[in-house]
């Protein structure tokens, strides 16, 4: 293949591996006619100086516990990063990988990075969420460092390097996240901002114009520009080494490249997003020395170039492993806890931290009151949890006994041996931080992220990104209806248990008591590849008879009848703080209706889904019952579990919660009075009921009509 | 009243009034015990130089149009500017009025603003969404200065006014606002900081350290800092007046205030969000010059006090009505276009605008394209219409013929007359901004705003912001499946149309061809107060036989059978891009079967749902019929349409198009094996279909298991 480069114009090792890359980009992106060249071509340099130079790794164990992490948050310029990891000798991509990349016969080159293949720390694409991530592992390296190292040991000492471009320095979840780091003095973050100027609609000068160096240091950034980024290794090189030594505050380096350099669309929109064309790819190997008519040449000198990079590796995890067993003689107790995280299971004891039923306050409490049991219980236990919030953390009791912040020491507020994050009022950063947290190691952390649970619409694009991973993190959503009261319809979540519902691979729990709390715990900790939200109520709740722990995860199940023998004819199933309510008004229905009437609590549809039908039909009356949703939220969804819904049918309104409930129907004689008139509906003119059919499903419509608006 | 105030205390009329608003903050959120006093005790004398003297406004006309703009971003402060609407005379806004803030007998005084109130411009209380409102607020009022006013004819010059406090400068979306605002030289926008340094969780020092102004100022803002925002009246009415002259950049001025002044509750987390609790209300007030044993004392003096703004802003009003009747004189098309915009209305021949089905392109296209057609229409043609895109304007296909760009002037690409709006990679402030827009007055702008439908995720709260302000902006979403391909599950929508098909007052509408794309246009131009977001595929689909825009409205409606004359036995339900494949199952599955089959496309369920029964039964076949629903989304939802589904049960992945609808399952013939073997396990021994009844509602798996992960 060498043959096929012109090596007089390539006369340097790092020019021919430069521009091998370049050539590479634009050949595989024009053989399916797809995907970014631009970036990968202009960054080449970039790349070099990370994966030959900067970072300590070990392509040959991709998972080596304290390798430095890569973070390509311009997840479009994959093809960059999957190049590298070819170069550097990980098995798993060989050239034919790299080929599958926009290829019908698809593999592990996905259009974006994905976090199931090796040297790929987290999936990227949304653009600003990579940035978080980073900053996630930067704090969980700090976190282990300050929890594990001791003096001549130091176990923890990772760099994690994040690769923007413009658009995740535009996206505000990217904002709130370099604000954090900054806050934080994160000096294990280095973000490599490679400014092409250039993004699908053009110029970069017509959306994005600020003093983006200026802006960094105002967040508390070390910032160091690079003015050739394009061309010259060396200063990139260099920075990347002063980057390293700074301390107290985290690095930006600000480097300016040329999009699609070497061919002539450089410089413009068109080298961002599409192949550069059959000619034009020509057109640009030939510019940079290859022979225009041979595809994905990569010489011999450019394996030879990377070759120390494999001994380099194997030598650091060979030193670092030696370290750990000597740690953990010295260290036992330490080691011991450390071995047991990272197997990715809590210690065998967890179960028994969480309070039996009868040990749970038997007055009524809210449900978030009731969790904050849990997490206080698991949190102070266990090094694997951090717990926090979105400047709420009392309002969630997302918190602890004995907890330290999270802090940088110096601050005086904490340090960062320290589990209770403060994150500040930025909802999207804290859950993708969470998300980088957990793909740090498999398990070694489970954050705990907590808000109201309408701000979680502000997270959801984050939350998605947990569950399409794998990525085991716990949300507590607080305030989750009407029943938060006054703060009105702005924080009065109507429509919101859709989206989490309808989530692949997503754990939405909303438990009726203190029990079923203790319930949706042990789902999300059983669950180690799942992400869960559990929904919580401001109001209080009783501890009803009925709830047990052990059938949460079966989604839904009978609490309550008044009949301890017969079969229900009709059934009301409730979530969260309405199933109370149902209980009541299943009392009064079946006084004035002489039906026998049956509670079931349903705090997870997607785990009664999940049931045999067998069970699902008999908790829903055998067919032979008539049944009615009760949620203080949108009827979207009931259809498939009742034959009617009394629910949410606008947006809430500003009012105290008790009032609140009246007004919007929810009150108990209001509920009975609607499900009795529905009840009567559905009687033949024999006095029997019959069942709807499909098509009937029936909104009950509530008291709304009182409300001036 | 006025006995009961230590005029010694209060010696001037400025004390008095700033201590007026003080303790009346500390008695109204006292009474019943809830809301937030300390930023309106913090900011008294910030209110007092908005309202008594920078605000251009009049007080007997909230809806004067070029009133200038005041947007409370800070939302739970908003008894701050219940106060000053009380004061400054808006009628509504009685003392009784005030007193419904927490109160059970609730009224205007919502516990965060609301818009349908005099005085009140936007819904805010979601932090960080009203800066974004703000700045498209500031772009309107621009766009409307670059297309009306003349020389001598100023018709608009209003300034808009954003307070902001910590929380709105964290969160993400408040960032990407402000950049956008200083990229665009919004110098008619001024945001009004106030620091108290105290948030929920305490002191900001444990969240947010960065320098705020520096960050402002590389941002492209004219900084301006006050030290004693609590006392010194005259350094804030200084500033905001210099504000008001500045030119060529939005302006920050950051005000130090203590929360809770007054109290001994001041400068603590206590102050924040709760009532300082009796014995301290009653030790401020006495504090402050005022009888604790009475409460909401206003003396004569603060209505005096304020007098002459009702005179200033009748007169400033008088006279701007006097130049628009000049100026119908002298400028009688501008005059009647913009009379024609401020009645709400388009002109009456919009709709021709839309070509007509036989004018469409018979070949398959993609309906993002097809919708390019009517942007194009409408946007090139009415300047009612912003179009704008982050970052996506040639993938969204929402852009015009002889556009310009809405850029600063000095910039040279465009001026403020422009209607296409660069929004930069910035969803969520994309469509907060458009919010604004829409606020402005009612009616006088449709913003459209455009992304990828994935990306409309990060949109999601500000645009459920526009469903609950009844604000009609018009969303596209792109890209809309699986079909978006080689960018794989980080770009593929599969569980977010769930959460835009609950929201209220909402139109979410997937059309299957370019006829029904002219139909989605049509819904959400007759629907004044309500917000439209289409999914738009970005593959091919053909120009359906059967289709019809004015069906789209009904929310479904047959559009192919089997049989021109028999009733249905199956039914096939689509929606978008799968109403083709569904159309093709069809008739397979007519061979095969010998059953009559139809195929429903249902472009908005929340339309079908609000039509008569008698229709949504034939629609769905009279309860004769199996259903199933087509569509490469999460399943949820469908079971109240559908006995089955054909759906997404998992992330998609990187692949190009074709092959992910193999994969997952939509490949015509896949469809109708699965299909047929379900309606075989649906018939009873005597070879009849037997209806599924509640409970047994089926997700067809489909061939996903084949993929490795």
């Amino acid at each position: 293949m060498s043959a096929s480069v012109d090596r007089k114009f390539n006369d340097t090792p790092e020019k021919l591996v430069a521009n091998t890359i370049r050539c590479l980009a634009a050949d595989l992106t024009q053989e399916f006619k797809g995907g970014h060249p631009g970036t990968v071509m202009g960054a080449a340099n970039i790349a070099i100086a990370l994966w030959r130079f900067a970072m300590r790794y070990n392509p040959k164990n991709p998972d080596w516990l304290n390798r430095d992490r890569f973070v390509l948050s311009a997840g479009h310029a994959c093809l960059m990063q999957y190049i590298q990891l070819h170069f550097t000798g990980y098995d798993a991509w060989t050239l034919d990988q790299l080929k599958t990349y926009h290829n019908p016969n698809f593999g592990m080159a996905a259009g974006h990075p994905e976090i199931e293949y090796p040297g790929c720390e987290v999936t990227t694409g949304p653009l600003g969420q990579g940035l978080a991530n980073a900053v996630g592992m930067a704090i969980a390296a700090k976190n282990l460092a300050a929890t594990y190292n001791k003096s001549d040991y130091e176990l923890f000492n990772s760099t994690v390097w994040a690769f923007t471009g413009d658009g995740c320095l535009q996206e505000g979840v990217g904002q709130e996240a370099l604000s954090m780091a900054g806050h934080l003095k994160l000096d294990n973050l280095i973000v490599i901002y490679d400014d092409n100027h250039i993004t699908v609609d053009g110029n970069i000068n017509i959306t994005f114009t600020e003093d983006t160096c200026a802006k960094m240091a105002a967040n508390g950034f070390h910032v160091i520009k690079i003015e050739d980024g394009t061309n010259d290794l060396g200063a990139i090189i260099h920075a990347f080494e002063t980057a390293k030594t700074v301390k107290g505050k985290p690095v930006f380096i600000h480097i300016r490249t040329v999009i699609g350099y070497g061919s002539r669309k450089a410089n413009t929109g068109a080298a961002h997003g599409t192949a550069l064309g059959p000619d034009e790819t020509k057109y640009t190997k030939s510019a940079l020395g290859f022979d225009p008519e041979i595809k994905c040449v990569i010489p011999d000198e450019v394996y030879d170039y990377y070759r120390p990079v494999v001994k380099r590796g194997a030598d650091d995890e060979a030193a670092w492993t030696t370290l750990f067993s000597q740690y953990a003689d010295a260290f036992p107790a330490e080691h011991a806890e450390l071995t047991q995280r990272l197997s990715g299971q809590l210690p065998a004891d967890w179960r028994q931290q969480l309070p039996p039923k009868s040990d749970l306050p038997s007055a009524p409490q809210p449900t978030r009151k009731s969790s904050g049991i849990a997490v206080n219980a698991l949190a102070s236990k266990y090094n694997t949890f951090t717990a926090g919030s979105a400047d709420l953390a009392d309002s969630t009791f997302v918190s602890f006994k004995g907890q330290t912040d999270f802090q940088a020491p110096e601050s005086g507020l904490g340090d960062y041996s320290g589990r209770q994050i403060r994150y500040g009022i930025r909802e999207f950063a804290m859950v993708a931080a969470a998300n980088g947290m957990a793909a740090f190691h498999k398990g070694l952390f489970i954050p705990i992220c907590s808000t109201f649970f309408q701000f979680w619409i502000y997270a959801a694009p984050a939350a998605r990104m947990s569950a399409l991973q794998k990525l085991r993190i716990i949300g507590v959503g607080t305030h989750d209806c009407i029943g938060i009261g006054e703060d009105g319809p702005t924080h009065q979540p109507i429509a919101l248990a859709s989206l989490y519902r309808s989530l692949p691979n997503f754990n939405f729990v909303r438990p009726a008591d203190a029990e079923e709390v203790m319930g949706a715990w042990e789902l999300a900790l059983d669950a180690s590849d799942t992400p869960s939200l559990f929904a919580f109520s401001r109001q209080n709740v009783p501890l009803l008879e009925g709830s047990d722990r052990s059938k949460v995860k079966l989604g839904a199940y009978p609490i309550f009848s008044t009949s301890a023998t017969a079969a229900p004819e009709l059934v009301l199933i409730g979530t969260g703080s309405e199933v109370a309510r149902a209980i009541d008004a299943a009392k009064l229905l079946s006084e004035k209706l002489g039906l026998v009437v049956r509670v079931v609590s349903m705090p997870s549809q997607a785990h009664f889904d999940r049931q045999p039908f067998e069970y699902r039909d008999e908790v829903l009356g055998s067919g032979k019952a008539l049944v009615v949703g009760i949620e203080a939220w949108s009827s979207y969804g009931w259809a498939r579990y009742a034959h009617a819904s009394l629910s949410m049918h606008t947006f809430g309104c500003s009012a105290p919660q008790e009032k609140l409930f009246e007004i919007f129907g929810f009150g108990v004689e209001n509920v009975a009075a609607k499900i009795e008139e529905w009840v009567g509906r559905r009687r033949s003119e024999d006095g029997k009921i019959v069942l709807p059919r499909l098509g009937e499903f029936e909104e009950l419509l509530l008291g709304y009509a009182q409300l001036h608006h």
